[in-house]
Protein backbone atom coordinates (compact mmCIF):
# COMPACT_ATOMS: atom_id res chain seq x y z
CA UNK A 1 0.00 0.00 0.00
CA UNK A 2 2.61 2.32 0.76
CA UNK A 3 4.81 1.84 -2.68
CA UNK A 4 1.17 2.51 -4.60
CA UNK A 5 0.62 5.82 -2.53
CA UNK A 6 4.13 6.66 -3.25
CA UNK A 7 3.59 5.68 -7.11
CA UNK A 8 0.29 8.25 -6.91
CA UNK A 9 1.94 11.09 -5.78
CA UNK A 10 5.14 10.76 -8.32
CA UNK A 11 2.52 11.29 -11.36
CA UNK A 12 0.34 14.24 -9.98
CA UNK A 13 0.89 17.28 -12.07
CA UNK A 14 2.09 20.57 -10.49
CA UNK A 15 -0.66 22.99 -11.62
CA UNK A 16 0.02 26.95 -11.10
CA UNK A 17 -1.80 28.56 -8.35
CA UNK A 18 -4.14 30.99 -10.22
CA UNK A 19 -6.58 34.14 -9.07
CA UNK A 20 -10.12 33.77 -11.19
CA UNK A 21 -11.00 36.95 -12.80
CA UNK A 22 -15.00 38.07 -13.39
CA UNK A 23 -14.84 36.96 -16.99
CA UNK A 24 -14.00 33.43 -16.92
CA UNK A 25 -9.99 33.42 -16.95
CA UNK A 26 -7.26 32.93 -14.87
CA UNK A 27 -4.45 34.84 -13.61
CA UNK A 28 -1.32 33.86 -12.03
CA UNK A 29 1.43 36.01 -10.70
CA UNK A 30 4.95 34.39 -11.12
CA UNK A 31 7.04 36.09 -8.13
CA UNK A 32 10.40 37.01 -8.13
CA UNK A 33 11.46 35.71 -4.72
CA UNK A 34 10.44 32.27 -6.27
CA UNK A 35 12.77 31.05 -9.01
CA UNK A 36 11.99 28.76 -11.59
CA UNK A 37 14.08 26.79 -13.80
CA UNK A 38 12.39 26.72 -17.47
CA UNK A 39 11.82 22.59 -17.47
CA UNK A 40 9.73 23.04 -14.64
CA UNK A 41 8.37 26.18 -15.44
CA UNK A 42 6.88 24.57 -19.40
CA UNK A 43 5.80 21.42 -17.83
CA UNK A 44 3.84 23.05 -15.20
CA UNK A 45 2.70 25.22 -17.84
CA UNK A 46 1.63 22.41 -20.48
CA UNK A 47 -0.71 20.97 -17.11
CA UNK A 48 -1.97 23.98 -15.90
CA UNK A 49 -3.39 24.78 -19.14
CA UNK A 50 -5.02 21.01 -19.73
CA UNK A 51 -6.59 21.77 -16.22
CA UNK A 52 -7.73 25.13 -16.88
CA UNK A 53 -9.21 23.52 -20.02
CA UNK A 54 -11.36 20.99 -18.87
CA UNK A 55 -12.74 23.60 -16.29
CA UNK A 56 -13.50 25.65 -19.58
CA UNK A 57 -11.76 28.63 -18.42
CA UNK A 58 -11.80 31.16 -22.03
CA UNK A 59 -8.62 33.72 -21.09
CA UNK A 60 -4.69 33.06 -19.33
CA UNK A 61 -2.91 36.03 -17.87
CA UNK A 62 0.50 35.13 -16.21
CA UNK A 63 2.74 38.18 -15.16
CA UNK A 64 6.71 37.49 -14.94
CA UNK A 65 8.51 39.69 -12.98
CA UNK A 66 11.77 40.59 -15.35
CA UNK A 67 13.79 38.76 -12.58
CA UNK A 68 11.94 35.37 -14.56
CA UNK A 69 13.19 36.76 -18.11
CA UNK A 70 14.01 33.28 -18.99
CA UNK A 71 10.41 31.57 -18.57
CA UNK A 72 9.66 34.00 -21.53
CA UNK A 73 9.74 31.84 -23.88
CA UNK A 74 8.46 28.70 -22.48
CA UNK A 75 5.20 30.86 -22.70
CA UNK A 76 5.48 31.62 -26.12
CA UNK A 77 6.49 28.13 -27.41
CA UNK A 78 3.42 27.74 -25.82
CA UNK A 79 0.81 29.65 -27.79
CA UNK A 80 0.96 33.09 -25.21
CA UNK A 81 2.02 36.10 -26.47
CA UNK A 82 2.45 39.59 -24.78
CA UNK A 83 -0.28 41.92 -23.32
CA UNK A 84 1.69 44.54 -22.11
CA UNK A 85 5.11 45.20 -20.00
CA UNK A 86 5.98 47.83 -17.76
CA UNK A 87 9.63 48.14 -17.30
CA UNK A 88 9.62 45.20 -14.05
CA UNK A 89 7.01 43.37 -15.95
CA UNK A 90 6.20 41.43 -19.00
CA UNK A 91 2.45 40.17 -19.15
CA UNK A 92 1.36 37.33 -21.36
CA UNK A 93 -1.76 36.44 -22.57
CA UNK A 94 -3.23 33.04 -24.10
CA UNK A 95 -6.66 32.16 -25.10
CA UNK A 96 -8.22 28.66 -24.69
CA UNK A 97 -11.31 28.48 -26.94
CA UNK A 98 -9.46 28.44 -29.63
CA UNK A 99 -13.16 29.01 -31.96
CA UNK A 100 -14.52 32.42 -30.84
CA UNK A 101 -11.91 35.09 -30.63
CA UNK A 102 -10.24 36.73 -27.74
CA UNK A 103 -11.73 39.12 -25.86
CA UNK A 104 -8.44 40.38 -23.28
CA UNK A 105 -8.94 44.04 -23.26
CA UNK A 106 -6.51 46.49 -24.54
CA UNK A 107 -4.22 48.25 -22.63
CA UNK A 108 -3.31 52.00 -22.13
CA UNK A 109 -3.41 53.64 -25.91
CA UNK A 110 -2.88 56.84 -25.66
CA UNK A 111 -0.09 59.22 -24.82
CA UNK A 112 -1.34 62.53 -23.07
CA UNK A 113 0.31 66.29 -23.65
CA UNK A 114 -0.46 69.55 -22.43
CA UNK A 115 0.10 72.94 -23.55
CA UNK A 116 -0.13 76.03 -20.94
CA UNK A 117 -1.59 79.85 -22.02
CA UNK A 118 -0.37 81.44 -19.16
CA UNK A 119 -1.18 85.54 -19.40
CA UNK A 120 0.42 88.13 -17.16
CA UNK A 121 -1.05 91.06 -16.16
CA UNK A 122 -0.06 93.12 -19.15
CA UNK A 123 -2.22 90.84 -21.65
CA UNK A 124 1.76 89.26 -22.67
CA UNK A 125 2.24 85.07 -22.92
CA UNK A 126 4.57 83.27 -21.41
CA UNK A 127 6.66 81.18 -24.31
CA UNK A 128 9.66 79.05 -24.69
CA UNK A 129 11.82 78.28 -27.09
CA UNK A 130 12.99 74.54 -26.85
CA UNK A 131 16.55 73.77 -27.63
CA UNK A 132 15.86 70.63 -30.05
CA UNK A 133 12.92 69.44 -31.63
CA UNK A 134 10.67 70.49 -34.59
CA UNK A 135 10.19 73.91 -33.11
CA UNK A 136 13.67 75.17 -32.49
CA UNK A 137 13.85 78.82 -33.29
CA UNK A 138 10.16 79.47 -32.69
CA UNK A 139 8.55 81.18 -29.42
CA UNK A 140 5.84 78.33 -27.98
CA UNK A 141 3.68 77.72 -25.22
CA UNK A 142 5.32 75.80 -22.27
CA UNK A 143 4.03 71.48 -23.35
CA UNK A 144 5.05 68.45 -21.79
CA UNK A 145 3.67 64.96 -21.17
CA UNK A 146 0.90 64.40 -18.67
CA UNK A 147 2.58 61.29 -16.63
CA UNK A 148 0.62 57.95 -15.88
CA UNK A 149 -1.46 59.17 -12.57
CA UNK A 150 -1.32 62.57 -13.00
CA UNK A 151 -3.98 65.22 -13.50
CA UNK A 152 -4.42 67.01 -17.09
CA UNK A 153 -4.85 70.24 -14.44
CA UNK A 154 -1.81 69.53 -12.43
CA UNK A 155 0.35 68.26 -14.99
CA UNK A 156 0.05 71.85 -17.04
CA UNK A 157 1.30 73.69 -13.83
CA UNK A 158 4.38 71.23 -13.10
CA UNK A 159 5.25 71.77 -16.63
CA UNK A 160 5.02 75.61 -16.29
CA UNK A 161 6.74 75.52 -12.94
CA UNK A 162 9.53 73.18 -14.32
CA UNK A 163 10.29 75.23 -17.61
CA UNK A 164 10.10 78.85 -16.64
CA UNK A 165 9.93 78.98 -12.73
CA UNK A 166 6.39 80.95 -12.88
CA UNK A 167 4.04 79.53 -10.70
CA UNK A 168 0.32 79.18 -11.48
CA UNK A 169 -3.35 78.01 -11.11
CA UNK A 170 -5.43 76.16 -13.67
CA UNK A 171 -8.38 78.40 -15.09
CA UNK A 172 -9.60 76.34 -17.51
CA UNK A 173 -9.42 73.95 -20.10
CA UNK A 174 -9.88 75.65 -23.85
CA UNK A 175 -9.63 72.98 -26.49
CA UNK A 176 -7.79 69.50 -26.86
CA UNK A 177 -6.41 67.75 -30.65
CA UNK A 178 -6.86 64.17 -30.60
CA UNK A 179 -3.62 62.68 -33.35
CA UNK A 180 -2.91 59.15 -34.23
CA UNK A 181 0.62 57.41 -35.05
CA UNK A 182 2.87 59.77 -33.33
CA UNK A 183 5.51 58.39 -31.13
CA UNK A 184 5.49 54.42 -31.38
CA UNK A 185 2.51 54.61 -32.97
CA UNK A 186 0.32 55.27 -30.32
CA UNK A 187 -2.73 57.95 -30.51
CA UNK A 188 -2.49 61.53 -28.76
CA UNK A 189 -4.42 63.72 -26.82
CA UNK A 190 -3.07 67.31 -25.90
CA UNK A 191 -5.09 69.63 -24.05
CA UNK A 192 -4.46 73.61 -24.03
CA UNK A 193 -4.97 74.98 -20.67
CA UNK A 194 -4.98 78.36 -19.41
CA UNK A 195 -3.29 78.97 -16.19
CA UNK A 196 -2.93 82.43 -14.03
CA UNK A 197 0.44 83.02 -13.07
CA UNK A 198 0.95 83.70 -8.92
CA UNK A 199 4.65 85.19 -9.74
CA UNK A 200 6.17 87.06 -12.73
CA UNK A 201 9.58 86.65 -12.78
CA UNK A 202 11.08 83.85 -15.15
CA UNK A 203 13.26 81.66 -13.25
CA UNK A 204 14.29 79.44 -16.64
CA UNK A 205 15.20 75.67 -14.78
CA UNK A 206 15.33 73.20 -18.15
CA UNK A 207 17.84 72.32 -19.40
CA UNK A 208 15.59 71.30 -22.56
CA UNK A 209 14.47 75.35 -22.72
CA UNK A 210 16.88 78.04 -24.99
CA UNK A 211 14.66 80.72 -23.43
CA UNK A 212 11.45 82.29 -21.80
CA UNK A 213 9.47 85.47 -21.81
CA UNK A 214 6.59 87.23 -21.74
CA UNK A 215 5.25 88.16 -25.15
CA UNK A 216 2.48 90.14 -26.54
CA UNK A 217 -0.12 88.12 -27.74
CA UNK A 218 0.13 89.67 -31.14
CA UNK A 219 3.56 89.08 -31.74
CA UNK A 220 3.18 85.22 -30.71
CA UNK A 221 -0.04 84.49 -33.11
CA UNK A 222 1.78 86.36 -35.90
CA UNK A 223 4.89 84.22 -35.97
CA UNK A 224 5.17 82.12 -39.29
CA UNK A 225 5.46 78.43 -37.63
CA UNK A 226 2.03 79.31 -35.47
CA UNK A 227 0.80 79.71 -39.00
CA UNK A 228 1.57 77.44 -41.00
CA UNK A 229 -0.89 74.72 -40.04
CA UNK A 230 -4.55 75.61 -39.54
CA UNK A 231 -4.40 73.43 -36.51
CA UNK A 232 -1.88 75.88 -34.38
CA UNK A 233 -3.39 78.80 -35.96
CA UNK A 234 -6.67 77.66 -34.76
CA UNK A 235 -5.20 77.19 -31.08
CA UNK A 236 -3.75 80.48 -31.34
CA UNK A 237 -6.78 82.39 -32.10
CA UNK A 238 -8.48 80.42 -29.41
CA UNK A 239 -6.45 81.97 -26.87
CA UNK A 240 -6.96 85.45 -28.64
CA UNK A 241 -10.48 85.26 -27.99
CA UNK A 242 -9.81 84.09 -24.67
CA UNK A 243 -7.51 86.79 -23.71
CA UNK A 244 -10.44 89.26 -25.32
CA UNK A 245 -13.45 87.15 -23.09
CA UNK A 246 -14.74 85.81 -25.59
CA UNK A 247 -14.33 82.09 -24.56
CA UNK A 248 -15.44 79.63 -22.42
CA UNK A 249 -13.67 76.97 -21.87
CA UNK A 250 -14.07 73.64 -19.36
CA UNK A 251 -13.99 74.05 -16.17
CA UNK A 252 -12.39 71.41 -13.76
CA UNK A 253 -14.31 70.36 -11.02
CA UNK A 254 -12.30 67.35 -8.48
CA UNK A 255 -15.50 65.32 -7.66
CA UNK A 256 -16.15 61.94 -6.54
CA UNK A 257 -16.79 58.64 -8.74
CA UNK A 258 -17.74 55.32 -8.03
CA UNK A 259 -16.33 53.38 -4.72
CA UNK A 260 -15.41 56.90 -3.49
CA UNK A 261 -12.50 57.57 -5.86
CA UNK A 262 -11.39 61.33 -6.30
CA UNK A 263 -11.21 63.05 -10.31
CA UNK A 264 -11.44 65.28 -12.03
CA UNK A 265 -14.98 66.13 -14.24
CA UNK A 266 -13.96 68.78 -16.93
CA UNK A 267 -17.13 71.09 -18.03
CA UNK A 268 -18.99 73.88 -17.81
CA UNK A 269 -20.25 75.03 -14.58
CA UNK A 270 -24.24 74.39 -14.84
CA UNK B 1 50.66 36.69 -44.49
CA UNK B 2 47.73 34.46 -44.92
CA UNK B 3 47.49 32.77 -41.70
CA UNK B 4 48.15 35.83 -39.75
CA UNK B 5 44.81 37.67 -41.78
CA UNK B 6 42.89 34.65 -41.16
CA UNK B 7 43.67 35.45 -37.18
CA UNK B 8 42.52 38.69 -37.78
CA UNK B 9 39.33 38.02 -39.06
CA UNK B 10 38.48 35.61 -35.97
CA UNK B 11 38.75 37.84 -33.36
CA UNK B 12 37.17 40.66 -34.96
CA UNK B 13 33.72 41.22 -33.29
CA UNK B 14 30.76 41.47 -34.87
CA UNK B 15 28.62 44.21 -33.94
CA UNK B 16 24.53 45.23 -34.58
CA UNK B 17 23.32 46.93 -37.18
CA UNK B 18 21.79 50.23 -35.51
CA UNK B 19 19.89 53.20 -36.78
CA UNK B 20 21.03 56.55 -34.71
CA UNK B 21 18.26 58.64 -33.23
CA UNK B 22 17.87 61.93 -32.53
CA UNK B 23 18.77 62.09 -28.91
CA UNK B 24 21.86 60.47 -28.84
CA UNK B 25 20.89 56.86 -29.08
CA UNK B 26 20.57 53.67 -31.28
CA UNK B 27 17.59 51.42 -32.09
CA UNK B 28 18.40 47.85 -33.19
CA UNK B 29 15.29 46.08 -34.72
CA UNK B 30 15.94 42.32 -34.64
CA UNK B 31 14.61 40.59 -37.56
CA UNK B 32 11.96 37.52 -36.68
CA UNK B 33 13.31 35.97 -40.02
CA UNK B 34 16.80 36.07 -39.00
CA UNK B 35 17.08 33.44 -36.17
CA UNK B 36 20.23 33.41 -33.47
CA UNK B 37 20.83 31.59 -30.83
CA UNK B 38 21.02 32.98 -27.53
CA UNK B 39 25.15 32.67 -27.01
CA UNK B 40 25.56 34.64 -30.78
CA UNK B 41 23.25 37.39 -29.66
CA UNK B 42 24.64 37.24 -25.86
CA UNK B 43 28.36 37.60 -26.93
CA UNK B 44 27.58 40.17 -29.72
CA UNK B 45 25.12 42.48 -27.45
CA UNK B 46 28.11 42.99 -24.94
CA UNK B 47 30.67 43.66 -28.02
CA UNK B 48 27.96 46.21 -29.49
CA UNK B 49 27.53 48.11 -25.84
CA UNK B 50 31.19 48.21 -25.69
CA UNK B 51 31.36 50.41 -28.90
CA UNK B 52 28.14 52.34 -28.52
CA UNK B 53 30.02 53.30 -25.34
CA UNK B 54 32.72 54.13 -27.22
CA UNK B 55 31.04 56.41 -29.43
CA UNK B 56 29.01 58.36 -26.27
CA UNK B 57 25.78 56.71 -27.31
CA UNK B 58 23.42 56.95 -24.35
CA UNK B 59 20.05 55.35 -24.92
CA UNK B 60 19.89 51.57 -26.58
CA UNK B 61 16.64 50.30 -27.92
CA UNK B 62 16.08 46.59 -29.09
CA UNK B 63 12.93 45.81 -30.71
CA UNK B 64 12.48 41.86 -30.20
CA UNK B 65 9.81 40.47 -32.52
CA UNK B 66 8.12 37.47 -30.02
CA UNK B 67 9.57 35.07 -32.52
CA UNK B 68 12.84 35.72 -31.00
CA UNK B 69 11.35 35.45 -27.47
CA UNK B 70 14.27 32.97 -26.47
CA UNK B 71 16.78 35.88 -26.80
CA UNK B 72 15.07 37.96 -23.69
CA UNK B 73 16.66 36.82 -20.97
CA UNK B 74 20.51 37.63 -22.79
CA UNK B 75 19.46 41.29 -22.77
CA UNK B 76 18.05 41.34 -19.12
CA UNK B 77 20.94 39.37 -18.09
CA UNK B 78 22.97 42.67 -19.74
CA UNK B 79 21.05 45.42 -18.10
CA UNK B 80 18.17 45.66 -20.45
CA UNK B 81 14.71 46.55 -18.87
CA UNK B 82 10.93 46.79 -21.01
CA UNK B 83 9.78 49.71 -22.36
CA UNK B 84 6.77 48.26 -23.58
CA UNK B 85 5.38 45.14 -25.46
CA UNK B 86 2.55 44.72 -28.43
CA UNK B 87 1.24 41.36 -29.05
CA UNK B 88 4.02 40.98 -31.68
CA UNK B 89 6.96 42.37 -30.21
CA UNK B 90 8.45 43.02 -27.01
CA UNK B 91 10.84 46.80 -27.05
CA UNK B 92 13.95 46.64 -24.54
CA UNK B 93 15.79 49.20 -23.19
CA UNK B 94 19.03 50.33 -21.46
CA UNK B 95 21.21 53.30 -20.60
CA UNK B 96 24.79 53.51 -21.01
CA UNK B 97 25.63 56.52 -19.10
CA UNK B 98 24.98 55.23 -15.93
CA UNK B 99 26.23 58.73 -13.90
CA UNK B 100 23.07 60.52 -15.59
CA UNK B 101 19.36 59.52 -15.21
CA UNK B 102 17.93 58.12 -18.42
CA UNK B 103 15.69 60.05 -20.62
CA UNK B 104 13.88 57.25 -22.38
CA UNK B 105 10.36 58.85 -22.96
CA UNK B 106 7.31 57.25 -21.56
CA UNK B 107 4.77 55.08 -23.83
CA UNK B 108 1.08 55.42 -23.88
CA UNK B 109 -0.29 55.69 -20.40
CA UNK B 110 -4.19 56.81 -20.53
CA UNK B 111 -7.12 54.12 -22.26
CA UNK B 112 -9.42 56.71 -23.61
CA UNK B 113 -13.62 55.47 -22.71
CA UNK B 114 -16.63 57.03 -24.23
CA UNK B 115 -20.33 57.63 -23.03
CA UNK B 116 -23.17 58.07 -25.67
CA UNK B 117 -25.72 60.28 -24.84
CA UNK B 118 -28.55 59.80 -27.71
CA UNK B 119 -31.99 61.74 -27.63
CA UNK B 120 -34.73 60.96 -30.20
CA UNK B 121 -37.18 63.39 -30.69
CA UNK B 122 -39.85 62.85 -28.11
CA UNK B 123 -36.77 63.82 -25.47
CA UNK B 124 -36.33 60.31 -24.89
CA UNK B 125 -32.72 59.03 -24.07
CA UNK B 126 -30.96 55.75 -25.66
CA UNK B 127 -30.35 53.67 -22.81
CA UNK B 128 -28.75 50.22 -22.60
CA UNK B 129 -28.78 47.18 -19.58
CA UNK B 130 -25.37 45.42 -19.18
CA UNK B 131 -25.05 41.70 -18.92
CA UNK B 132 -22.45 41.38 -16.74
CA UNK B 133 -20.46 44.21 -14.65
CA UNK B 134 -20.96 47.03 -12.12
CA UNK B 135 -24.01 48.55 -13.78
CA UNK B 136 -25.98 45.27 -14.13
CA UNK B 137 -29.87 46.18 -13.80
CA UNK B 138 -29.02 49.74 -14.28
CA UNK B 139 -30.28 51.68 -17.42
CA UNK B 140 -27.22 53.09 -18.63
CA UNK B 141 -25.67 55.47 -21.47
CA UNK B 142 -23.96 52.96 -24.15
CA UNK B 143 -20.37 53.15 -23.24
CA UNK B 144 -17.37 51.67 -25.49
CA UNK B 145 -13.21 51.83 -25.12
CA UNK B 146 -11.38 54.09 -27.76
CA UNK B 147 -9.62 52.39 -29.87
CA UNK B 148 -5.87 53.06 -30.49
CA UNK B 149 -6.13 55.02 -34.36
CA UNK B 150 -9.60 55.71 -33.66
CA UNK B 151 -11.16 58.86 -33.39
CA UNK B 152 -13.42 59.68 -29.90
CA UNK B 153 -16.47 61.23 -31.93
CA UNK B 154 -16.01 57.97 -34.55
CA UNK B 155 -15.78 55.49 -30.99
CA UNK B 156 -19.29 57.31 -30.09
CA UNK B 157 -21.13 56.67 -33.23
CA UNK B 158 -19.50 53.02 -33.22
CA UNK B 159 -20.33 51.91 -30.13
CA UNK B 160 -23.92 53.02 -30.22
CA UNK B 161 -24.17 50.98 -33.29
CA UNK B 162 -22.83 47.93 -32.14
CA UNK B 163 -24.96 48.31 -28.98
CA UNK B 164 -28.20 49.36 -30.00
CA UNK B 165 -28.22 49.01 -33.71
CA UNK B 166 -29.13 53.09 -34.01
CA UNK B 167 -27.33 54.97 -36.24
CA UNK B 168 -26.16 58.56 -35.30
CA UNK B 169 -24.30 61.38 -35.83
CA UNK B 170 -21.44 63.46 -33.63
CA UNK B 171 -23.62 66.31 -32.40
CA UNK B 172 -20.77 67.47 -29.50
CA UNK B 173 -18.30 66.40 -27.03
CA UNK B 174 -20.57 67.56 -23.17
CA UNK B 175 -17.72 66.66 -20.87
CA UNK B 176 -15.07 64.20 -19.61
CA UNK B 177 -13.17 62.81 -16.42
CA UNK B 178 -9.86 61.66 -15.72
CA UNK B 179 -9.39 58.91 -13.31
CA UNK B 180 -6.11 57.17 -11.94
CA UNK B 181 -5.08 53.21 -10.86
CA UNK B 182 -7.73 51.91 -13.27
CA UNK B 183 -7.37 48.52 -14.84
CA UNK B 184 -4.16 46.91 -14.68
CA UNK B 185 -3.18 50.68 -12.74
CA UNK B 186 -3.66 52.49 -16.03
CA UNK B 187 -5.28 56.47 -15.99
CA UNK B 188 -8.76 56.39 -17.79
CA UNK B 189 -10.00 59.40 -19.63
CA UNK B 190 -14.22 58.84 -20.35
CA UNK B 191 -15.73 61.48 -22.52
CA UNK B 192 -19.43 62.23 -23.25
CA UNK B 193 -20.86 62.56 -26.51
CA UNK B 194 -23.69 64.09 -27.52
CA UNK B 195 -24.93 62.16 -31.02
CA UNK B 196 -27.92 63.10 -33.44
CA UNK B 197 -30.23 59.46 -33.93
CA UNK B 198 -30.46 59.06 -37.82
CA UNK B 199 -33.15 56.36 -36.87
CA UNK B 200 -35.17 54.86 -34.12
CA UNK B 201 -35.77 51.56 -34.24
CA UNK B 202 -33.55 49.36 -31.89
CA UNK B 203 -31.41 46.65 -32.77
CA UNK B 204 -29.96 45.48 -30.33
CA UNK B 205 -26.93 43.11 -31.72
CA UNK B 206 -24.51 43.26 -28.83
CA UNK B 207 -24.00 39.48 -26.82
CA UNK B 208 -22.96 41.66 -23.87
CA UNK B 209 -26.22 43.63 -23.93
CA UNK B 210 -29.15 42.67 -22.04
CA UNK B 211 -31.62 45.19 -22.83
CA UNK B 212 -31.75 48.55 -25.03
CA UNK B 213 -34.46 51.10 -24.83
CA UNK B 214 -35.35 54.54 -25.18
CA UNK B 215 -36.37 56.31 -21.70
CA UNK B 216 -37.81 59.38 -20.55
CA UNK B 217 -34.78 61.59 -19.50
CA UNK B 218 -36.20 62.31 -15.77
CA UNK B 219 -36.72 58.25 -15.03
CA UNK B 220 -33.34 58.24 -16.49
CA UNK B 221 -31.58 60.68 -14.37
CA UNK B 222 -33.76 59.51 -11.25
CA UNK B 223 -32.19 56.09 -11.28
CA UNK B 224 -30.60 55.35 -7.71
CA UNK B 225 -26.90 54.11 -9.25
CA UNK B 226 -26.99 57.35 -11.00
CA UNK B 227 -27.62 59.20 -8.00
CA UNK B 228 -25.03 57.21 -5.87
CA UNK B 229 -21.70 59.34 -6.65
CA UNK B 230 -21.38 62.96 -7.11
CA UNK B 231 -19.74 62.07 -10.79
CA UNK B 232 -22.93 60.14 -12.12
CA UNK B 233 -24.97 62.71 -10.75
CA UNK B 234 -23.31 65.83 -12.43
CA UNK B 235 -23.13 64.14 -15.93
CA UNK B 236 -26.66 63.36 -15.70
CA UNK B 237 -27.59 67.03 -14.64
CA UNK B 238 -25.29 68.10 -17.75
CA UNK B 239 -27.22 65.80 -19.75
CA UNK B 240 -30.40 67.02 -18.49
CA UNK B 241 -29.35 70.58 -19.20
CA UNK B 242 -28.11 69.93 -22.94
CA UNK B 243 -31.45 68.40 -23.34
CA UNK B 244 -32.83 71.84 -21.92
CA UNK B 245 -30.34 73.51 -24.88
CA UNK B 246 -28.86 75.20 -21.23
CA UNK B 247 -25.24 73.87 -22.36
CA UNK B 248 -22.56 73.88 -24.86
CA UNK B 249 -20.27 71.47 -25.24
CA UNK B 250 -17.27 70.99 -27.48
CA UNK B 251 -17.37 70.92 -31.49
CA UNK B 252 -15.31 68.75 -33.34
CA UNK B 253 -13.34 70.09 -36.11
CA UNK B 254 -11.14 67.56 -38.55
CA UNK B 255 -8.65 69.94 -38.95
CA UNK B 256 -4.41 69.69 -40.67
CA UNK B 257 -1.66 69.68 -38.28
CA UNK B 258 2.16 69.63 -38.56
CA UNK B 259 3.27 67.66 -42.00
CA UNK B 260 -0.57 68.04 -43.31
CA UNK B 261 -1.52 65.54 -40.70
CA UNK B 262 -5.33 65.05 -40.45
CA UNK B 263 -6.97 65.29 -36.70
CA UNK B 264 -9.66 66.41 -34.31
CA UNK B 265 -9.76 69.91 -32.46
CA UNK B 266 -12.23 69.90 -29.81
CA UNK B 267 -13.28 73.37 -28.63
CA UNK B 268 -16.11 75.70 -28.91
CA UNK B 269 -16.70 77.39 -32.48
CA UNK B 270 -14.96 80.92 -32.55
Amino acid sequence: MDSFEEASIDIKMEIFEAIEDNYGGVIVNMKKEEPMDFLKFHTMLKASISFWRLKGKKGVWIKLPIELAHLVNAAVKEGFWYHHAEATYLMLVYWIPHEIPHTFPAYASHRIGIGAFVLNQDGQVLVVKEKSGDMTGTWKLPTGVVDEGEDICMAAVREVQEETGIETEFVELLAFRQSHKSFFGNSDLFFICMLKPLNFTINKQDAEIEEAKWMPMEEYASQSKVNQSELTKMIANICVAKKEEQYNGFSALLTTGHSAKKCYLYSHNI
